[in-house]
């Protein structure tokens, strides 16, 4: 199973596409999607949104997965969020991908076992996981958390459909 | 010219179409894409954006006209208008629509010709302006009350294009 992690903003949108086979995770590719602030808003969102759009068409993912948002420092850093997040995930739903959203809590889990873990030592465990040379851009390393956390959950998910058989 | 006005919202999108003939402006179209908050929010993007594109599809507007946000009540509140917008503003930019955006005083003082005029007073004049047998639905009343603006001030940027010749 293939899975694209994405992790949107209107400056940079990170994005993370990985593999599921068997009980491994193989790293596709990772990158990052720059908006020019001197665009006009409307055309950063295209930006973000034919970028992904791209990226989708390339590596043919079966799930989009982003990290779910509660908290935002202020209502205009989270309106401004929402229109790239708008973007993202509407070029999911253009490809008919499923959206999965996990919160930040269940992402660390994941990734490093523990819900509180620190952002490096976050990015220092995508790179492990992800067997990479170095850590990946912060953007892009986020994406890529989130998609090994769909991956786990997707695994999790399927193994207690299996025991309760 | 033709104009489309929209009022995003996560649950209501208004939108207006109007035509500038000379002096004249003239109602063509008003309505609202409605979702279902029993949707997935990818999935009412995608209602969001289609909707609009359908809308698109049958006018043919040269403009696509949105108020500007400066204040939401609160960051959740701001980051769900802001998906919404952002699932808006790309149906424009996906047919090559330039996207402009007034504050809400501009949208009054077009309107009513006062900047602090009450919804109520905003409400009627678009229906006078409109002719409109009654008051629109509220987000569609204010997403003709964008569109006008935006046929003043093109109207206007073209009268100082020529006084200036």
């Amino acid at each position: 199973m293939r899975i694209l992690g994405i992790d949107p903003g209107s400056r940079v949108t990170g994005y993370g596409v990985i593999e599921k086979q068997g009980n491994r995770l193989i790293h596709i590719d990772n990158g990052a999607i720059y908006t020019d602030s001197k665009d006009s808003l409307a055309h950063r969102l295209q930006t973000i949104h034919e970028g992904l759009v791209r990226i989708i068409g390339r590596y043919n993912p079966e799930a989009m997965a982003v990290e779910e948002i509660f908290l935002a420092k202020n209502a205009l850093s989270a309106l401004k969020l929402g229109h790239a997040r708008g973007a993202a995930l509407l070029a999911g739903t253009r490809h008919q991908l499923p959206v999965f959203e996990y919160t930040a809590l269940q992402v660390k889990s994941a990734v490093v076992g523990y819900g509180r873990a620190a952002k490096p030592q976050v990015q220092h465990m995508v790179r492990v996981l992800m067997n990479l040379p170095e850590i990946a851009q912060e953007d892009a390393s986020d994406a890529l958390a989130v998609a090994i956390c769909h991956a786990h959950s997707h695994q999790l998910t399927a193994r207690l459909q299996k025991s309760s058989r």
